[in-house]
């Protein structure tokens, strides 16, 4: 079973990597960019057992206890088989 | 016109990145977990007048260029309105 979570910065906060990031698009002759902003896919691979609303909570955990400073970033989580 | 570009390590580079997240989750106690894989994803806010195929040309280019180093990485890109 795979699990995969997204985590980005919230809304609102500044996304100083993702301002570099469209900065040097536009410098690099990318006019048509407006803004950018970055954040980090995790690819989990879990215990095939598992049953998928076990494995989202479980992946929900790590989330909240690891993979996400949920003070600036909210994340989501998708599972597949 | 939104961009969704995801950067990730291919397959047989190892992951020290990972490596790092599924020990620290083994350690947290998540026992099922067997491996994880972290890459990037980037948001990009691209003119609304661009059709959706230009779009994908320049940020596959934006790619090869800068968002992704295409000897150890490979990208997907999603485009939506």
């Amino acid at each position: 079973m795979k699990a995969i979570v997204t985590v980005g910065l919230k809304p609102g906060v500044l996304d100083v990597q993702g301002k570099a990031v469209a900065g040097a698009l536009k410098e690099l002759g990318f006019g048509a960019v407006h803004d950018a902003r970055v954040g980090k896919q995790i690819e989990i691979q879990l215990d095939g057992d598992l049953d998928p609303e076990t494995a989202e909570a479980q992946v929900r955990e790590m989330c909240e206890k690891l993979l996400a400073n949920t003070v600036i970033e909210s994340y989501r989580v998708e599972i597949s088989r």
